[in-house]
């Protein structure tokens, strides 16, 4: 393979394991889920002990295998690992995930330069070691120990392989998708800087995700996200803003933790958007996988009920969005349509006894004339919010503008839910979560303006 | 019913219903509210049309009605309450819940003034107008439209109706329950003033919380929530904190609502603890109901993964709580029982391989030396987490100190989170979450401090 493209570790012909393929261990259980995710090339255990594992042939070494193999994943003992490295570079096996732990993480530098020389000498390319390994959903490719990811349009790229690992069990729970995962533990080879590219043009993934812990080779790497950025939004999550934080990073991995206000400014510089923590990057990774990015900051607030509407107005003009009052000529516009209590100020609060016609109105009217919305539906046991949902997606249909939607809440409103999803329309916790989006929507639009034609030197 | 008293909203003997008996009307889902909430006395629905509807007895008017009647609640249209009012009074019925709207919510400021002189006339008590009812769990009683509530030990007080619905529908997705729910409208008698000083005597509330617009007769308030604080924590969310909201809040009910900071310095002097949003209410007040509040700001955290503890590190730090590295002594008492490659720098850092001892021994330790703790467990799915939990669950029992877990994530901690949940122990979505809550428990202490012996005059 090019030593520059990478895609033998996203879409292998077929995938040969190097480690145990006894139950319980961590070889047996990535073949399993490399079966259980239904991965259609071959799959080619590799153990001294032959015979067969989940009606997969094994193979007794590296020598024996067909010759479409080109990925390995290796789970053994960190000292029995070069000499499959040697094996696979005979064999024409030019990428490896490893997995094993053992190396620069716990002091054993010698043992991972040691590795990285014997690779390189056969042109092989490694992921990790001491990773949670990969997954590309779309192409039932999962070589990991992890919860299976859907299909999405998220890459998320994880220097912590355990804060990966929870990430992918709370997207079950939410059912939200990844176009690829990529753990790459201590990033003896293939890190950050390569990703960025390779997923830049990918064309399953529509926005980048990075949990970084600390970063080596600075300017590579700013450079490598900013020409990222130009092409598709660059999320991160920069753990150790603070001294406790810092003191536990510099711990955890060979990397030493910069000071965070550079790495803010770094960040500015090459257009990644941080976010705190998980749950913001769920929130603004299915906005930027599915809603088209607004062309200013005015947001409508259309809602059935006034106090999550005002909750949502507050968040979103403390993050600087412009929750303007709609101009007399809409409220007259919209006035013929709605409930004579309703309140037209924007929040544009239609009252609780609104359904389809009044949302689809109303949304449609206002997204006439601002750049996005956030709808709240506010249900009540006794309604029916499918009308209400029907309403929004037939008014959504003739704007190309981000909408974020709140159904509130439980199962009251999950069917109404079910029938946004089917359309890939975003629906967030909150309100104000919304308002978090789409401020971080219109910071999107911002950072295009500024990196479009400017470059890191 | 002597006047002080609001017994009788809240454990009537028997209760009266005004209103449709139709399915699908107000009226009619009350009652079958009532019923199907297993209510103990007597349910009383008055209606023209005599007969049964649930099996009940329908009476033709309030004279006819058994005498142990106390509590009535009235979805009448406006126009047609006065009457039942007087009625009732003549009944000796001395509480009324009053659903209806079309009051001064829409101008009808004449309703309501007729509404309160007729009530006072009679000596009659209202909740409302214009409400979604109020709630007792422990005592089977949910006079209201709204999902009902599990009993639980936060008593919840909201000037929008639609927002403790909502709220009520995500507490019951959650599992969150409630000592007391009241939305008491558009407040033309009973409001937070009194309520405060009702659920600060109620045994089975441990915090009260308010959702506030905007507040009338503002000195009363802060005499009555400063009174409350000293018995229980006070939670408020306050809406409107921006121009967007306030413009919002004005037209939404009968009351101004304030500039923003006046109301943060007077939260600040009557002790009420001020939260974002309904989130971060449902995250604190689990952690006021179950744990004991802190001695200090010196918070350890114990994970098994390097990530999620770094971001709950940060986050504790900024928000001002002390992640002090544990002195040699504590290092010299943990060493022995963990990984070699385990950090005891805090986080601290037990490494992936540990289990039921591991997390018991540390957190045992920590506990003798630090205020409170945060416990991250990062699962696995080839890992069993309930051991972690039972191992947590015998060093809590050791300790009157606050614990806040995070079990990452979805239906791999399922099985570990049912066993914390049996014995009341809080586990949060995020370990950033935790280190917000703990925040709050060591504010509370600041606020019991300053507010002992203090008054507002």
């Amino acid at each position: 393979m090019s030593s520059q493209s990478l895609d033998s570790f996203f879409t292998p012909k077929a995938v040969a394991f190097a480690g145990s393929i006894k139950p319980g261990k961590i070889g047996y259980e990535i073949i399993k889920s490399m079966k259980e995710g239904k991965y259609q090339g071959g799959i080619y255990p590799i153990n001294p002990a032959d015979g067969e594992v989940m009606g997969y042939k094994v193979y007794t070494s590296v020598s024996e295998l067909p010759k479409d193999a080109d990925l390995v994943v290796i789970s053994l003992p960190h000292h029995a690992i070069l000499e499959t490295i040697a094996q696979c570079g005979r064999k024409g096996i030019y990428a490896a995930v490893v997995i094993s732990s053992g190396f620069s993480e716990v002091g054993n530098h010698e043992a991972e330069r040691d590795l990285v020389e014997e690779a390189s000498k056969w042109g092989i390319r490694i992921v990790g070691p001491n990773c949670a390994g990969l997954m590309n959903p779309w192409y039932n490719h999962f070589p990991s120990i992890e919860v299976r990811a859907l299909p999405g349009y998220t890459a998320f790229v994880t220097q912590s392989g355990a804060l990966g690992g929870a990430t992918l069990a709370m997207a079950e729970e939410l059912g939200f998708g990844f176009s690829k995962f990529i753990s790459y533990g201590n990033r003896c080879d293939v890190g950050d800087i390569e990703l960025l590219s390779y997923l830049a043009d990918d064309p399953q993934t529509r926005v980048i995700v990075l949990y970084i812990e600390g970063i080596d080779k600075g300017r590579e790497f700013l450079r490598s996200a900013h020409a990222a950025s130009k092409k598709k939004p660059v999320v991160a999550i920069k753990s150790g803003r603070t001294q406790a934080g810092t003191r536990a990073t510099s711990s955890h991995t060979g990397t030493l933790a910069g000071v965070d206000q550079i790495y803010d400014a770094a960040f500015q510089k090459a257009g990644i958007i941080r976010v705190e923590g998980i749950e913001e990057m769920f929130d603004l990774c299915q906005a930027f996988s599915h809603c088209p990015l607004p062309n200013g900051n005015r947001v409508a607030i259309v809602t059935n009920s006034g106090g999550p509407g005002i909750l949502a107005a507050d968040k979103a003009e403390q993050l600087g969005l412009d929750v303007a009052e709609p101009p007399l000529s809409l409220k007259n516009k919209l006035k013929p349509h709605l409930s004579p209590h309703a309140s037209l100020k924007n929040p544009i609060d239609l009252t609780v006894e609104s359904g389809y016609d009044e949302y689809r109105i109303a949304l449609d009217c206002v997204l006439s004339e601002y750049d996005s919305a956030i709808v709240i539906n506010v249900a009540t046991p006794y309604l029916d919010s499918t009308g209400i949902a029907r309403g929004i997606i037939d008014a959504a249909k003739k704007h190309q503008k981000p909408i974020i939607n709140n159904f509130m809440a439980g199962r009251i409103v999950k069917e109404a839910i079910q029938l946004l999803d089917e359309v890939n329309m975003v629906n967030l916790a909150t309100g104000e979560r919304g308002a978090f989006v789409l401020s971080k929507l219109t910071e999107r639009i911002k950072i295009q303006e500024r990196i479009q034609f400017a470059s890191i030197d």
